[in-house]
Formats: structure tokens, sequence, C-alpha cells
């Protein structure tokens, strides 16, 4: 990677001229006044607390709300920052936790009218969370099962839109400037697609390197990650809790230094078309055309099918990989949507139900086959990544649908989650005047250069946030 | 492997002339007489109950009972079975499951007073069995958190001893004749062990192969197995769970043929020492000795460490298997102890406490070492196991200790887990007048041929229950 770019060059304002990233509120931006008194993550909250009180009832971002113990939290750590014993970066940080995620205080309710069992225990993050000291705010929607069926959660940008799925509501509250970070999971493309859709930055790691204990979305290539207010929020509760509960067992977790990487310029990027660039809107082409010209005029060079024989013979083997998804996912999720339906069959989605047969209708040969398929794209991945620093991509193929009764195409981010990789959504771009994300997909445990590549394209295109 | 050995050979019989045997009662054979009317499910099941109405309130195997739902199961199974159209060849079968295991209709305790939620929703494998017609009649037993902590249930033989653990409850239930399956898990020696010192058979699958959805036994070679009154019930129990529900996320599930595999007698065996050989008890290894040399003068040729390179290597690698696995254990199961903890700190055991900040103490970086460790182990293993059809050596040390203060030595087992290969225990031995387990362990995804070669073993040995 070369050295850092010059963030003064004027040609690349123009791509993200839009105001919605005025909504995102970083909490380690306010962490500076925490010590002297200036700001204190109590009032960082209530100042929350008054944006979801007045944005909630439109966008339904949440399917329990906890505030009292998250004031009490915030409390504690007021005076730990004060007397300099924070227990973390995170401490005090109002942050909502995906519905399929188990708390000890609320119920977990899988966006299913089914499941209406109380509050468990905590699952693994969620313990890292309060340890960290973190306010914990209250669970955030999910789609039904983390599925594509739709729910009521609506887009902070524009409430006739969707604000994108699984992890509907950590995006909405993100996006919204409720929250300065929230969990999500990501099993196709439900924390790039909803952060892309917000306007919200997305972190979806490396496979496994997020402990998912506790956590309901349990296929084989599914992902605990983070959608933020900045690259800063988004990294250090991703590090802090691999830190506390590691990854998923048997595998590594997040690495890297504590504090967020620093940011290096990519030397040599890939641009990947990936079954969503035919799909895309002309807008969305030609903005992510122009950052990416940006960036080639600023000196990293990009690579891409038209002149490199292994991304070529990467995006051959791609172009499957949705229906290599489904078909993994249909057969690895079937049990659990067909226990919940055993108490009320007329609480599951048709689409859950559609999904539950399907999975039945696999044989474990096909199955195998199937995960052969995966291991093979995985492989000619493997081989193209050796040649770039990253690779660069839409997060979506456009703004959020309107509606909702879609929470869009994931035809750009079911590459990462196939192939286990890391990927970054950086919202830097516009579609009809609402957000749409750039989207960084980098090797397997190459998570910290790639917020080191993400930070350097943020600063290049001066986000006030990063 | 050869031809089948010759059951007549009357020097094969003094091993195990001990009453404990006549204990088991198999479903399978009973099936014979269902379609005629000569006995039923429902038959079945009520003997299952008087058994336990008689035994349980000494040997403490249920942690919940369900009577009622089984007696209406056992009657639908009934209908079926004389009509014809049974489910499967477990309709109608009393099957207990381990309390790890979620089930929609009986909370999940866990073995830990702190956890007394209400029920859930029913684990892949409970979905499963009901889907096979099979008559749920309660939940087994286990050591807290499936550790090594341990409880109360006695001994089916000798109520003044343990039954083992951590799959207590399934263990001793099956012992005692009240069921022909129970479901476990086994992370160090918790199926294999119980299922030795309760003279019950026992088997631990290839990791995987079985799916763990909604078990709580998560750690990354833990697995779900079966704990039986025969190799039949063991094998159609878990080769219709993994045809209903398949394995573990991403992994292959349990394959083979419908039936269970037909006897072959082995060609080639390895007795491996593990670190069990040098604490068990004299008569444990003169009785073995003798099956094996049974074996031997039935053709099997039987390689050690003695005349092996390769078992010898692999008998080095082993040595420190049992500090290998606790580290991973600690590692990947503190969240989980920590998160109830929470709730009412002092209903946790100190030894669960200990485990939770030992795993606490490791880093991430050390935790990577010991899954390098593992793999590198695997490797011999994988070296060893290309020589032979199988490997062959104590399930226990002995008999099951006296008092409940312990569930026992897993110096025998921790091997097949760590290696993720599955094992069978098969109650041939006797020590000190108590049962004591023959292990079998194979290459990984060599369940199928394990089967047959147990199949031939217990031919061998006349058992009257195969």
């Amino acid at each position: 990677m070369t050295a850092k770019v010059s963030p003064s060059d004027n040609s690349a304002k123009f791509i993200f001229e839009t105001p919605h990233m005025n909504l995102l509120v970083s909490f380690s931006d306010a962490t500076k006044g925490f010590s002297s008194g200036a700001d204190s993550p109590r009032e960082y909250l209530e100042r929350s607390i008054e944006r979801l009180e007045s944005r909630e009832p439109t966008l339904h971002a949440f399917a329990a709300l906890s505030l009292e113990k998250a004031r009490i939290a915030a409390d504690h750590a007021t005076r730990r920052w004060r007397q300099g014993t924070q227990r973390s970066p995170l401490d005090g940080m109002p942050v909502g936790i995906k519905d399929v995620i188990e708390t000890l205080d609320m119920p977990t309710g899988m966006g299913c009218a089914a499941i209406s069992g109380p509050p468990t225990r905590d699952a693994a993050s969620v313990l890292a969370l309060r340890a960290l000291g973190a306010a914990i705010i209250g669970k955030t929607t999910t789609t039904e099962f983390a599925g594509a069926y739709p729910n009521q959660t609506r887009n902070p940008h524009d409430i006739t839109r969707t604000s994108g799925g699984s992890s509907s509501g950590s995006g909405c509250a993100v996006g919204a400037g409720v929250l300065p970070a929230a969990l999500g999971t990501q099993v196709v493309g439900s924390i790039i697609r909803p952060a892309s859709y917000c306007g919200a930055y997305g972190f979806k790691p490396t496979f496994g390197a997020l402990n998912r204990g506790g956590c309901h979305d349990i296929q084989s290539h599914s992902c605990l990650g983070v959608i933020g207010a900045s690259l800063t929020d988004m990294w250090l509760t991703a590090r802090e809790i691999a830190a506390q509960v590691g990854g998923d067992p048997g595998q590594p977790s997040l690495a890297g230094p504590r504090l967020t990487p620093e940011a290096v310029a990519p030397t040599r990027l890939a641009f990947i078309e990936t079954p969503g660039w035919q799909k895309a809107s002309d807008e969305s082409r030609t903005n992510f055309e122009a950052l990416v010209k940006t960036l080639e005029t600023l000196g990293t060079v990009i690579v891409s099918r038209q002149n490199s024989n292994e991304i070529c013979a990467m995006e051959a083997e791609l172009v499957d990989s949705m229906s290599v998804a489904l078909d993994i996912g249909c057969y690895e999720m079937r049990w659990l949507i067909k226990s919940v339906a055993q108490t009320d069959p007329s609480s599951i989605s048709l689409m859950a139900s559609d999904r539950a047969h399907r999975g039945d209708s696999l044989s474990p040969e096909y199955y195998q086959s199937r995960l052969e398929r995966r291991r093979s794209i995985r492989q000619a991945f493997s081989t193209a990544a050796s040649q770039v620093d990253a690779f660069i991509t839409l997060s979506a193929t456009g703004c959020a649908p309107l509606g909702t009764s879609t929470t869009g195409d994931p035809a750009f981010n079911v590459m990462a989650s196939l192939l286990g990789a890391p990927a970054i959504s950086l919202p830097l771009l516009r579609d009809g005047g609402l957000p749409l994300g750039v989207q960084l997909v980098g090797a397997k445990h190459t998570d910290q250069k790639l917020f080191s590549i993400a930070g350097a394209i943020v600063q290049t295109f001066q986000d006030p946030h990063r």
C-alpha cells in the first residue's frame, strides 16, 4: 500500500455532497469531552434517547427497549470517565442488539410472532458489551429468522422506503443518529445492505471473528458484525468484543490493534462486478465509477475482469453464488423454522415455510455438493485476492427500494458472505439523493488491512465523521 | 476386513460373564412383535415407565419427565405399526434427551440451579425424533454445563457409585433398562464413559455428523451422540436423526445404510494405550488383553506402539491431549458460564467458575496455538489411521468410581473427542464385577465401518442383545 493520499484534492468531493451523513453521531468523537466533564456518557445517552423518542414512532427500529438500565450503565460510565477509570473506549456507549441475539433482560423474538419467550441469558457478544461498560439500549428489529421476509422498519432518510435487512433496526438506528453502534449479523446481505441504505458504516468481519455464542443466526457462513456511525466506532466495538469473548469456537478472533488501524491508501484494488453490477441503477454505477476514477487519479491501480485473468476467473465463479448460498441456507435453517412453526404454524411467513420445505427437499449429498461448490468459489477468490490489496464494488444496487415489501437486492453482498471474507460498507455515495455505500472486501483475516484502506478512502473523500 | 468370525469359539466367553447386560432392553428387537399385535409401542413404553418408577427414586437419571405426552406418542405409533404405516424404525420408541438439548415442552437446565427458564423450542435432534415418531419420555441429567462437576445420578449396577458424566442420566437410564436409547453429547468423555460405567452401548459420531442446533454443548469438538441398548438401537437413532436434520452447519452428516451396517470382522486393529492405560486397573487391563488376544486368535492382526512407528508417533502426540482439550474447553465455554453466573453467581460451582477464570486468562494467541496443537495431533492420527481398520482400547480406566464426588477419569476418551473421530463403546468387559466398555475409534467419517467392526466383535463375544 502507498503512503497516505492527500485529502485536499477537490475532485474528490462531488460524489457525496448529500446531507445524509450529517445524521451520524460518533461515540468515539464524543469521548474526548468525557474526562473534563464537558460531555458525559449520560448526556450522550439522553441525546440518543431524545432522537429515539422523536423518530422511533415512525421508524420502528426497536423490538424492545431497556432505557432505565441503559441510564444506570451510562451513569456508572460517567463516573468512571471522570475518574479516568473507564472500563474501555466503549464505556457508556449506547448500543443496540439485533433481535436474533440473546439478552438476559429482554426477549429475543427473531422477528417472528411465534417466538415470544422471556429473556434467557446474554449472548457472548452481549456479555462482552456489558463487561466493556456499554449501555444496551434495546433490541433492534430483524427480519423473520434474519431472512428475506420483510418487516416494518423504515428508512431514516425516507420513511416511505425500507431500511433494508435483515439487520433492519441496527441499520436504521445508526443511520438515524439514534445509536453510534449496533450489532448485526449477515449470512447474505444483512449488515452491508442496511448500512448502505441507511447511510451508516457497516462491518461484516471474516467468518468466525466475533463469537456468535447465543446468537440464532447459525448458518455455516453467518457472521456477527457491527453497523456504526464511524469506522472508529465500528472497529472499537468489534475489536473489544473479540478481546472479551473471542471468535466462534475453533476460529481465530478479530486481530489487530486495539485502536483503529491507521489509514493507508491502497496500491492496488480490484473492481469486481459480482452478480450485482448488471442490476445496479445508472446513477449508482456512474457515481461509483467516478469514485474509483478519483482513487485511480490519486495513484491506486485498479484492476478488473477487463485486464486480470484472476479477477475474470473469480467473477465467473461468482455467477451462481446466490443459488449456492440459498441452498446452503435453506438446508441449515430448516430445523429452526420448523421447530418454531410447531407452536403456531400460522405465525410463520409463507416465505419462511417455503425455505424450510426447500431445505427438506435437498439431500445430504446435494448439500455436500453445494459446500464443495462454496470451497471452489473460495479457492478462486483466494487466488484473485493474492493479486490486490482488496476488492471494491457497490454495497447495493442503488438506494433503498420504496415500500416495505422487500428489504432490497443483496446481489452485491452474497459474495463476501459465501466467502467468509471481511467486508466494509462506507456511506460515500448517493443514488436518487439517498445514501448508497461503497463496499470493500478483503481476503480472509485481513480485517485490519481493510480498515486501513477504508480509512484512507474515507479521508480522501473528506468524511467529517471519520 | 476379513469374513465374519465364528461366534462359537468357547474361549470368547469368559470376559463378560456378568449379568449387567441382561438389563438392556432393545427397542429394535421388540418392533418384531408390533405389526402382529403381540407387542406394541404403548406396552413397550409402559414397561419402560414401570422400570422408571421403580428405579428413578434411587437413580436420579431424569431432570424432567413428560410421560403423558410420551404415552400419546406411543399410542399413535401403536396404531401405525399395526397398519404397517410406521413413520420410522423408531416410531414409538421411548427416548431420553440430555438436559443440555432444548425441548419445546420441558425446561433445559444444564445441570445448573441458575438455569430454570421455561421450555423454548425443540433442538434439531428433538424435532427429528418427534418427526420419527419417538416417544420423548424426559430430559436426562447432565453434569453442570456438561463439565466435570458431578451430580447425584447413581450407577444402575451399584447405587453407591456414579453413573459417570456428563451424559449421566442417559447412561444410567439406558444401563438400567429404562430406555433403549438416549441422546448425549461428548466434548471429553461424556458419552463413552457413562456408557462404559452403566453397561450400555455408546456412540460418539464423527465431529459434526449429527446436528447440534439447539444444543448447549457448543465447543469446537463437541459432538451429539447416542447411548443405546444395542448397536442397532444406536445406529437407527443416529442415522434417522441425520436423515431428518443433517449434521452441524457446514459438516457432512452421518452417512451409511438406513439399517445397521453388517458385521464385518476387522483385518487389522491398532491397540492404543492413550493417556489412560497407565491409570487403568489391573483387572481392566487383564480382561482387555484377553479380549484382544481372542480377536488375534480369530485372525485379526493387532498392532501397537510396540511394533508400529505410526502408532508410536501418534501415542507420543496424545500425551498432552487432556491439557489441550481443557484449554480449548475453558476458552470456548467461559462466556456461557459467565453469562449464567450473572443471574446468581452462588449457584455456579467453584469448578465451573474456575473454568471460566482459566478461560479468561488465556490469550487469543494461546488459544490459537492450542488449536494448532490439535491440528497436529489430528495429523498424526490421520497417518496412523491409514494403517488399520480401527483403533481399540478401553472405554474407561475401570468400573465406575465409588460415590458421587467424581464422574470418573476420561483419560481414555479425550483422544477421540479432540480428534473429532467416531468412537463406540461396547459393554463387553467387567471390572470388580461391574461393567466396563471396550472402545473402538475410527478415522473421521468411518462411522459406518466402525459399526461393522463393532458388530463383528459383539458377535464374537456372543452378546445376546446385539
